[in-house]
């Protein structure tokens, strides 16, 4: 089904709170193999609420509304709703039951616009609200499906796993099922991995591909139907073995899985330990995998060297090297990753020196970097790199490249 | 102004990401008296963008639009706003050679698809982006302002900042101005600071205020309307000096400031150096620190000695003491900081050893820390806690703490 999903609030427009529901709404959605197509969001207004109820009786099959159940005046959902379905509102004997039930239990007098809270339409189906207090409902009108939450969203999230999925997944079925599968990338760029993948893009229509860049890395959505689950997750196999066959030596893994988790399970399988020497990043390397669970097994510690000092004396780099060649050098990031393996002892010892600017330093601009490896008995090896963006994104990403080539490094 | 804002970008549609643009621009949009009445969010399909922008000018005098300007076929939002406005889009020059430019600094193909992010309307007004590729831009089609920004956050702020708002600023000027402080307050409880200022939140109008709870701290929003700026200004200023006279001591600063920035101006202040040993926050403590410009003048470095090993042998904690009470002990994170203070030569050193779990460990549970202090001469202070949570948050609130006790010892 096409669906729509409105959330009426002023507070929404006036930014104190995102659409969460919105988005906890569609992500389920969309596991049913429904397709949302529009999210509105529109004030406590009546006339401009009423507009958009008739907007999406033109364009969805389903509607969700989400918010405007309470009982303040703010709160006209139903009202608008009135309007467009031409329907008299009810009060719900159990749901009015409830409402009183709770003042009474909490010795409180109960304001007549509670009453408000228990209104239904006529020809509803009623889904009680354990979470507060007005109950959600389903009303057919013409040919779409309305349903009314209360924007909560622990009540809205109740009532839509009680009632809602089950209602759609027995009296919708999908024919086709969907699998989706996001295929992870480190190393290659969005238009880089898109163009290298270009006969795929375009010819594929089931699955579908479709590229997603975050900080540093590259995502590949694939999306199939199929007539059963085992179906459609043959088609994903089926397209990822050709895409790991082009792009494959950038591919990490697929779906929750991030490149610090990869390199974790990647330091574990071959029984190594790891250890770092951060200047500019401040640590973060190591910090990002000790977040993790199981970072015991691999991780030993580190040192961040943030001053000249730090460097000379906790982690012995040589006065007449700092000297010679300034501490954001080649020759200093190679030392320091070897001293960093020898005084931690550690099979793998990764090392960042560099400017995170916003000032330059050394004579160097901000977003020059550079990062040492150093792996067991192997020569060391050190790049040079230069990162755009402001202080923390240099940071973020000399961090990122460095889980970057230590994957290209194990995983041979 | 009547506003209305657009995100495009089927990932919102799918739930993988809520529409945070759109609280953030609201938001700001509110503190400027513009009047947001839409949300929209639509996928990356022409004819559905199209609608929802030939929908937008009928109700909208400001139209907001975020994402859908990357080099991808999935990009449309130009085109879309092409078959509406009926207006060329021609290439920007500057925006095209800062393309270019990228590609050549990190020596990377271009391919030809990223033209397309310099595409813009030939009687646009261009906003450079140095966040990212795709510059920002405003047009003004019949009666409707259009603004077209990139989807992600840190571009879209990035341009609404630095000059979206100004040009709403000096071009359309609002009658009553709004003025709002958000006062930031660690080491009391939401409810507990409520409490105490009861009667000023049930009796304040003009200024409002409203609590705002977050990881670790409070914040209070101040919210005044004047004629003028400085009327409102003032009613801020009356009623944060009430406030002040009742919760003043856990009040550490005013709308952008984090209490990692205030540290760090409260050691330059003292022209004290700080460095950290930790174990379970994983260097967390001092990346926080460098991650703030000028972080330079005030952290010397740290050790981050996650295993027993690494405890004893580079902190040189003495093996007798970790095997009378183990490294999650009172007496282990003092010998921490003490070694930490002498070995890094720094003025205030902390320490953290615990559990963050999913395991317990030496029979804690997770959760269970202990956080040392040495600032100076003074005698070295360690604190319990027992912080609930999973494995990051334990480590975050740890962290916080930390931030937390430096704070209220250094003020004074």
């Amino acid at each position: 089904m096409r669906a729509e999903i409105i959330g009426v609030g002023t507070e929404l427009l006036l930014g104190q709170i995102a659409n969460t529901n919105a988005q906890w709404i569609s992500s389920r959605l969309a596991t049913l193999g429904h397709s949302v197509y529009h999210h509105t969001v529109v004030g406590d207004n009546l006339k401009r609420v009423t507009d958009s109820f008739a907007l999406a009786e033109t364009r969805a099959d389903l509607v969700i509304v989400t918010g405007g159940l309470g009982p303040t005046e703010d709160d006209l959902t139903l009202d608008a709703a009135q309007l467009v379905f031409d329907e008299e509102l009810v009060e719900h004997e159990d749901s009015m039951e409830k409402i009183k039930g709770y003042y009474q239990r909490n010795q409180k007098f109960m304001s007549e616009n509670n009453r408000k809270q228990a209104r239904v339409f006529e020809s509803a189906s009623v889904f009680p609200n354990l979470e507060g207090m007005a109950p959600g409902q389903l009303v057919k009108h013409d040919d779409t499906l309305w349903v009314f939450l209360p924007g909560v969203p622990r009540e809205m999230k109740y009532i839509m796993d009680e009632y809602v999925i089950p209602y759609l997944q027995n009296n919708y079925h999908i024919e086709s099922q969907i699998v989706s599968e996001m295929m992870r990338f480190i190393g290659i760029g969005e238009s880089d991995l898109e163009t290298k993948l270009q006969s795929f893009i375009t010819s594929q229509t089931n699955p579908t591909i479709a590229p997603l860049a975050s900080e540093g890395e590259v995502g590949l959505r694939l999306t199939a139907t199929g007539e059963s689950t085992e179906k459609a997750k043959e088609k994903i196999l089926t397209l990822k073995t050709e895409i790991l066959a082009q792009v494959g030596k950038y591919y990490y893994g697929s779906d929750a899985i991030t490149i610090e988790e990869k390199v974790r399970d990647l330091l574990k399988e071959k029984g190594f330990k790891i250890g770092s020497a951060e200047s500019f990043t401040g640590g973060r390397f190591l910090e990002r995998l000790i977040a993790l669970p199981g970072a015991s097994s691999v991780c030993q510690g580190g040192y961040t060297v943030y001053t000249v000092d730090m460097k000379e004396r906790v982690l012995q780099i040589p006065k007449f090297l700092i000297k010679k060649c300034g501490t954001i050098s080649h020759e200093c990031a190679e030392m320091m990753a070897l001293n960093a393996q020898a005084n931690l002892n550690v099979d793998v010892a990764v090392s960042f020196t560099g400017v995170a600017g916003p000032d330059a330093s050394e004579g160097h601009e901000p977003g020059t970097v550079f990062i040492g490896l150093q792996i067991g008995e192997r020569k060391p090896e050190v790049h040079k790199f230069h990162f755009d963006g402001g202080r923390e994104q240099v940071r973020v990403r000399a961090v990122k490249k460095a889980y970057e080539m230590i994957f290209h490094r194990l995983k041979k």
